[in-house]
């Protein structure tokens, strides 16, 4: 079976990730069998914005349709401002082809520690799931009075009901497919008295139809008081795109660092290709360094190979990862003094050795 | 000299607190002689609310203008939608009062310990500087086909050249008296590239009359992992409205506990009254059990004694409340055994000792 896979290295440190990503995934096959990987390669990267004007042809989005899974590095870049290269590529995808959950599952490897003097390993096993499509996402909103000092400028967040049933759904899902099948649920309904209640009635409806998850509802601003004083009492954690945003770099920070944290944009409906990347950005300062953590990457590339129906292989590829964590072979982020490539040719042997 | 002090108790420990905080303000100006504070305390809650329906009478704003300050405990309570008990009471004040400033300021207290387990008491001392009067807060909004399987609910965030020049400039201003002078800037201007890249720009702008001050830019879900992973390397920070909203709450998380923060809503023309509430809320589930930290109180009580132009005082009451703590007299949340009157009145014995 051919799984046909096209990658987006983007800026910075998503180049060396992706390489990295490639090589393990490589191994992989070839060591376990009875699969292939088949890698495009696009150059939908920042600099070459700046040279041709453009991150995504005009048929960008429909190439991307014709794989089975889109594997995504980083995007930005100093050259160019921020919205612009996110607007350019990584939001159109997300959105275009209705990746409308973002999973982000966080614990703690195995040989690695929380900064948290009281979290141990087995205390924080959280799975956050993002509403990827909508809400503080939604791009509209605009500027008047540009360059005058009345200048007002507006951010409208969208929240539809179709668009907020599907995630609840979805995130009840999850908490059930869980053993201790919890949900919490995080608005800022409080302050924001409008899509934030929309949110809290459509939580409370679809948790009918699902009785046998126990359920909580949390402002935001004290989620991030409880992630860091009782991550223990946090399982599935549901949340707007701009708060699990936020929730999911907390969460991976205090699991130990911001270079371990996998995530997956997906279509359910599987209609369209999913697409999977660390939650780390392109870290401009240390691009090239050969310094990267490739473990957010590893993970994120194990959650494809899952998507893609190899469930044998994604829990190897997790294996070999906290195999090779679990002996100290690390980035300096983790505690570690390895490089990429060190960990990376580490986890490939790991995965010869299974 | 005689300071008019208006107390809004509000709900649930809101009203333990305020109670805590009169009884150590009033021994303060006991003790220390040369001025005096005159109480008022206002029914304004959501139990009264049920009863009657509101929770300000319709010159409620008005007869609050009257006063040199407010005192705020917490508002919300199972009873009543959080989104109507907020905007029943402390959103207008903050709004109409122009309270444009909310100043949270962070640290680890003398005598207890950040839950991260490599931060000394040194390496964490932030200010806060949230802007409280626009933003995400703005209200804003609506539902349309409510009901219908369409329902779509937006939330409008607004943000002017006036709200945010005046909010930049106060943070330069906080930065520059502080020794490091250093200020972190926080926006999400890679998703929200209206709104929040009018806070950029802004920021670039005011920045240049400040050549003193340090700066940088950090986007909102990379800053909370700064905060756990090098809070040393922050001082001031200025945010909007819902950023700093959960900004400032881990920042209580990670200096110990959310029961030791205090926040001030000021006014910086000081024509109306500035507000000084501790950043916890109401919390239900411990209200009336005599078990609320009153030390988020104090130091806001403590801040609002250094506004009404009482610095002396203010700094002995600090000093009470550190000596304390470091004695080992603390509630449960700091690791003590102590009760809320218990930390009352060692506070008021070591203010008489000073
Ligand atoms: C790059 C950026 C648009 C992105 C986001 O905010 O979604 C990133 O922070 C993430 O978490 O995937
Ligand atoms: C009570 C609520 C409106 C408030 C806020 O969000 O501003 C609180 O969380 C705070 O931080 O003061």
């Amino acid at each position: 079976k051919v799984h046909r896979i096209v990658c987006i290295p983007g800026d910075g440190i998503g180049v060396d990730i992706t390489d990295a990503a490639i090589k393990v995934l490589t191994t992989l096959s070839k060591t376990l069998g009875g699969f292939e990987f088949d890698f495009t390669t696009l150059d939908w990267s920042s600099k070459n914005y700046v040279q041709r004007g453009w991150y995504m042809p005009p048929d960008g989005l429909a190439q991307l349709k014709r794989y089975d899974a889109i594997y995504f590095g980083a995007v930005g870049w100093p050259d160019v401002p921020d919205h612009i290269s996110l607007w350019g590529l990584i939001l159109p995808i997300r959105k275009t082809l209705n990746q409308y959950v973002n999973v982000r599952p966080t614990r703690i490897l195995e040989g690695t520690k929380s900064p948290l003097a009281d979290c141990k390993r087995e205390d924080l096993d959280w799975m956050i799931i993002r509403e990827n499509s909508e809400g503080e996402y939604s791009g509209q909103g605009g500027t008047s009075h540009e360059g005058s000092p009345h200048t007002i400028a507006t951010e409208i967040s969208i929240f539809t009901r179709a668009g907020t049933e599907r995630i609840m759904r979805f995130a009840f899902d999850t908490a059930r497919s869980r053993p201790r099948k919890k949900l919490t649920m995080v608005t800022k309904s409080n302050a924001q008295r409008h899509g934030m209640v929309l949110w809290d009635t459509i939580f409370y409806e679809v948790a009918k139809e699902y009785e046998d998850v126990e359920i909580d509802k949390m402002l935001v601003d004290a989620m991030t008081v409880r992630m860091v004083l009782n991550p223990k009492s946090l399982d599935t954690i549901v949340a707007t795109n701009l708060h699990a945003d936020i929730l999911s770099d907390l969460a991976a920070a205090l699991s130990g660092s911001i270079g371990i944290a996998p995530s997956s944009n997906l279509d359910p409906t599987r209609a369209n290709p999913s697409m999977f990347e660390p939650i780390h950005g392109s870290a401009p300062d240390i691009a090239g360094k050969g310094i990267a953590n490739p473990v957010g990457a590893f993970w994120s590339a194990a959650e494809m190979v899952r998507w893609v129906g190899e469930e044998k292989a994604a829990d190897a590829l997790m294996k070999a990862v906290e195999n090779v964590t679990a002996r100290g072979t690390k980035t300096k982020d983790l505690g570690g003094s390895e490089g990429t490539e060190g960990v990376t040719d580490a986890v490939c042997a790991e995965i010869e050795t299974l």
